[in-house]
């Protein structure tokens, strides 16, 4: 599908999305070295890349976790559905059925009756009981969780196991802050676990991937692309992600560049240009100052790396300079791909 | 491209796009009943659907405003290549001369030296100056206007006006201040079309759609399907856009909902749930109180419509609970159409 490309970096049409490819391939390999193989269970939803995801691969890590039934999909048409964990609630499990007959490992998250059926329903012989470890969002209660396996069972499902994501901890700045926020909530899922059983304790994020020492498998994502919030967390995972745009405007105070709100996740904050001050974003403009010369590039660093990546339907891989591939963000959207 | 589709709203696979075909006709024939034909150019970039350009078309508007080079191709593709105005400042128009020399009329936004000579050069036969009336965005200064312009024409250029859109004023909520403000824009603008000369003094959006009678055509967009930011305007204009969403989990306090942060622009904040109170958006859940039942539906109202349309592949037009049509979202991206 995408098939043209330009050689340099500064002959693309803007706006566009760039990665990294030193970046990336370093953020792979000091996470892997971390987290070996199984240890850690990439999150597709950060990047929705299989390209990206086959780097992950390669690392060593053969198990994802995804968000969407289009990822779980996706990741299946990618020859990636070794061990594929639906870490989301779903009613209806029937396209994830369709996965499983035809030859992929899929699991899904339950927490609730209707969705232990659902997944009975479907065909997905995989579950995991997701458990609200103090975030207020999907998972039952912690003393729900053995009740919930055991319907499961009843219901002629496996059960894989726990998980508890403990995302109102990931982004907390202090460091033991966040290690012993995420001890309080590790100390909730183990709890969970005991009355459930099986191999799998999976939670954590990029943020927590070092001091979550509880879970048998991370869950992170954010890690191989980064964003402006998980970069002040002294992490040692580099900026590999970003938005190249051009001047197209200047004016003695402030220059606007040709990449706006549409290109990049506005939930955490205007994104970044180093050197410069952010004035706003507009659907298609940012402005900052101080300004630059018209014609002249800028990279925007996005706040949030996740919903940046879903307004994308391309990366251009570089390396310095050279455009050295073009890889499409093919796990976006909900629909079963056309 | 998208051929299957259930027959019933609550049938579709959620997170899903809904427009609501009725309010849809009535904003646009409201609009169109005020400002009629030419007087309207409507902004495809609130909406990136052909699907609904068509219907703004057959209203009598057949002139349209875009905002990037794809909204101009796929306007062009789609057979509403009568009258283009790409309201943006573009420094390779080669893409948009090419849509010229197959047939289409492209006017494009200019304010400086530079992109002038993009317009020449890509062959962009005719141009509009673009001239800051209060937005630091782009624009000229308004005492530049007149020399521009004379550089067009020396470029062998048609130049056909000025635009000058109050971006800094449409949002106003105090309905007299947003027409003061207004009128101190358009005093600018007017001034500058003095020393430039054409038909068209093109301006405006949704908030100063009826207070901007200087305007000889009003740029609205957010009109056709409206945000929870224009909704507090007191316009005669109803909300006609929902992001359907199902509520997979459900705790006594809160309830979560499958449609998150990457279904709905964020830089205007949260979206809003009817009867709800929204907590807070993850990337693909909406936690919310009081709580609904496991299997609900609920509908996200976004906050602002431009960078929601972005997310979406395709939307789902219903008339009641009945499905009557599915439009692609085809005017998304920045790269030419594959």
């Amino acid at each position: 599908m995408i098939t043209a490309r330009p050689a340099k970096v500064w002959d693309l049409p803007t706006p566009v999305l760039l990665v990294d490819a030193d970046a990336l391939e370093d953020n792979i390999a000091v996470m892997a070295a971390v987290l070996p193989g199984e240890r850690l269970r990439p999150h597709v939803k950060a990047h929705k890349c299989t390209g990206i995801a086959r780097r992950q691969a390669a690392a060593g890590h053969r198990a994802f976790t995804c968000a969407t039934i289009r990822e779980c999909e996706g990741m299946a048409a990618a020859g990636l559905g070794e061990d594929l964990f639906l870490a989301n609630e779903v009613l209806d499990a029937t396209r994830l059925g369709d996965l499983v007959r035809a030859g992929s490992r899929v699991t899904v998250a339950v927490d609730s009756p209707q969705t232990i059926a659902a997944a009975a329903a479907g065909g997905v012989p995989e579950v995991v009981i997701d458990v609200n470890v103090g975030l207020p969002r999907c998972g039952c209660a912690p003393g729900d969780a053995g009740r919930l396996a055991d319907q499961a069972r009843a219901a002629g499902l496996a059960v894989r196991g726990v998980m508890g994501y403990e995302g109102h901890v990931v982004g907390v700045e202090d460091e033991s802050a966040r290690a012993r926020q995420c001890a309080t909530a590790m100390g909730l899922l183990l709890a969970a676990h005991a009355d459930v059983g099986g191999d799998l304790v999976s939670a954590g994020g990029t943020g927590t991937y070092a001091c979550n020492t509880w879970a048998t498998e991370i869950q992170a994502g954010s890690y191989a692309l980064m964003d402006t919030a998980y970069g002040r967390l002294g992490l040692p995972f580099i900026q590999a992600v970003f938005v190249l745009a051009t001047v197209v405007s200047a004016s003695p105070e402030y220059a606007v560049a040709d990449a706006g709100l549409k290109t990049v996740g506005m939930d955490h904050g205007n994104p970044q240009i180093e050197g410069a001050t952010v004035w706003f974003c507009s659907d298609e403009h940012t402005t900052f100052a101080p300004p630059r010369r018209v014609g002249d590039k800028v990279r925007l660093v996005p706040a949030h790396v996740d919903p940046t990546m879903a307004y994308h339907d391309r990366l251009y891989v570089c390396s310095g300079d050279d455009v050295v591939d073009v890889w499409p963000v093919d796990l976006r959207g909900w629909a079963k791909a056309d």
